[in-house]
């Protein structure tokens, strides 16, 4: 790919293969496919969401699949798909019908029900056999069936067993009260950490559907981690972020030498940016660091003027932090 | 419509045209139409939002709503139109534009202003003469308009006189602080339930722009319920949701023999399942079920082993229900 | 422009081009073009946002924008990409490179870093005597790095002794604890009062991301005002605004001859409307109109018949007012 900015100014060319995490993208079906002559550099494949590939005639489908494949593009069903052959006796023909239309990536999931070991070994073993990609997903869908911490590490376990190339974390289209998000969407760090303790980071896929959670991660694991259930629209937003081409993320960018600090210390420095005042107790909840971390970070920022500490007036015993400007 | 999916595994094939309520997509000209090329069969009109069709040049107009109707999908104006058009004391002219540029459904509101009966007299006597079918909606915009519940049933009965196709119960685009939705956008099951009392499933359309409020509508008065202003991103989720062929949808498939209960006590299994853990009072709230209703339900549910009961440990005179998973 | 409907009833085609605010929308690039063979009239310029210049290959980015340029409409780059240039030391690459691409407008901002004067005169001079048309933003993306209201006022002065076209108020794309929008996106009524002060309504611009900002905007300072940041889906919806076609601004029509008051009288009753009962308090803060303002609106909507004043019978001292139906 030519770009005369890239090349001249920015550096993203030499950049845009390196180290770049996979974005899936999710598709509604609401979306002219022209889209992409522009942005599918920034996209490794997307998902038909859902059971939608029931819904679509056969002649349209396979003429989606097969342009979205025109621009490099992979092309997986929605975890659903396989949920409902299931649950009506028909796993392999759904496997073969998958094949047939032309995605490249089979995506499995328990979102809704269990799939037995059978099964989802015979998927593996026809993934491999046919060349396509195999993507395992876990987590559930429903509030009142959420996997604990404990519970998610040993599905990740398990789905490690059959070799996909891709394991993805639930986060549904919401982003709210699944897997590693809360009710409001926040990210449960200690959760998010402990799952990257068992498996690489270029293994693991986190579905992150907000553009909030997607800063966050990127901020916290650099641009290098895997982020799926991206809506077309913040296609090129989290291009621009991974790349530090936006306010967000501008300050980690290599070429910038405002500052050269860990990962952990411009993390912390960011959640004081985009605050008022903070003090040290929020800052270890907002960046699921540890005390220590956040203390090493503190002390870096302010010997380096970046920060200041302040005694809060309403509680003197309590210390604040802000960005100096 | 051919589709290797629905005629080999899913029988959705079948169930396409077979009890699925109408939907009404709203559009706001920021969408290229191909997208209608897979999604047309889920779409049953398109509504031309507010007064756009003031602002479209009339060669832009004709030739899009001509495009809307190749594929077999109708084209509505939006109630602000001939409101407008009445306010100017040209409503008939009005009418006579929309049919010359090629409207098939005129709709006629009162969302802002009152139409006098005998405008809309008018109105429904030019949609039968020129073969037009007509939408009356009821409701107002503005909060310190609303209607009461009693007043809006008594629109319902006006409304009837003039025999429309459909009744539109107003839910504007926010889907808040309007008719059946409190300011949160929760449905107030009351209403929805009394209006149901007095105009049949078929003849009414619930506006439901929110995922949320289409779900539950589904949920609780099941595929057959006709839907509006929906976003042309919402049309393949709202499809799926229809078919059972997503998580929240599920386990109200046929083909899914997991449990065969009464339409009521698949709603109270869903609250349940999409709780952690909630008691009886906000099972009642949350479906707007009779307590007789949703007594006897949980009682069916504990027999079929798929939820129990608990004490709630901080107060030990109250029930609790979560699912078995 | 013609339009069967504009001219025929609602005289909108004689307005179109009298007295209306511009209009920038943000290009996240997942957008097809072809809308804006429809909604052209109201866009003024497209601005490509954040450093997507940087992301797009050179070909596709000269080829959207010549595609822009064919509607008459022109496209700007956004603020980050400059700031990007002089973080690298190639701030003046970056302007030849932004001609050479075909941008016809020019976006200088200081969001995430400060450009010194020397390179913002160096930039307004190669807009001048290239053409080029010079917009300029004023205020910080980071919540720590925001501006005061006096210095916000400082930084407009400051821009314009570099004559740009307009002055642009940041907004961000989410509308929320930034310039002239509190944390929860409510519009601070003193804060754009003091900054149309000191610049005329045609020099500035507000980002106004939001719907419900844009409605208040418009019927706070009239039609006239321009707004940027606005979304694809929001065009179609904010020109109906800004003609008085949608509910909101329906009552700003000069058209209809139900009320003529002025301005401050319209909106005080725009809030009226918009609320169930209302006190003389929360109306000053809701519109923040002066209490002799406000006072005044209210003694002519009373004696219009359009409000009625009652007791609050919680709080025998405190007045509630309505609107009539």
């Amino acid at each position: 790919m030519l770009n005369l900015y890239g090349s001249e100014i920015s550096g993203v060319e030499e950049e845009l293969n390196e180290g770049i995490g996979k974005t899936m993208v999710i598709d509604r079906l609401s979306t002219d496919l022209s889209m992409l002559k522009v942005l599918f550099p920034f996209v490794s494949y997307i998902k038909i969401g859902w059971g939608l590939a029931f819904l679509t005639d056969t002649n349209s489908l396979i003429h989606r699949i097969s342009q979205i494949k025109s621009y490099g593009i992979g092309v997986s069903n929605g975890g659903t798909f396989l949920e409902t052959c299931f649950v009506r006796g028909k796993f392999e023909k759904g496997l073969n019908l998958l094949k047939n239309s032309g995605f490249n990536y089979i995506e499995i999931s328990e979102g809704v029900c269990n799939i037995p070991k059978k099964e989802r070994k015979i998927a593996a073993e026809f993934a491999k056999s046919n060349d396509l990609i195999l993507i395992m997903e876990v987590g559930k869908k429903r509030i009142a069936e959420q996997l604990t911490l404990n519970e998610t590490i040993d599905k990740i376990s398990e789905a490690q067993e059959f070799e996909p190339d891709t394991i993805i974390i639930e986060g549904r289209e919401t982003g709210k009260g699944v897997e590693i998000y809360d009710e409001l969407g926040n990210i449960k760090w200690d959760w998010a950490d402990s799952i990257l303790e068992c498996i690489s980071l270029e293994k693991v896929m986190f579905e992150a559907p907000l553009e909030k959670q997607q800063v966050e991660l990127i901020l916290r694991y650099g641009k290098e981690i895997n982020l799926g259930n991206v809506s077309v629209d913040s296609v090129a937003s989290l291009a621009s972020q991974r790349l530090s081409l936006r306010g967000d993320t501008f300050s980690m960018d290599k070429h910038m030498e405002v500052f050269e600090g860990s990962p952990a210390t411009k993390f912390v420095l960011h959640i004081i940016k985009n605050s008022i005042k903070i003090d040290q107790g929020s800052l270890i909840s907002a960046t699921g660091l540890s005390r220590r971390t956040v203390q090493n970070a503190l002390t870096e920022l302010i010997d380096s003027g970046l920060i200041q500490e302040n005694t809060d007036i309403r509680d003197l015993r309590r210390k604040i932090y802000s960005f100096i400007r």
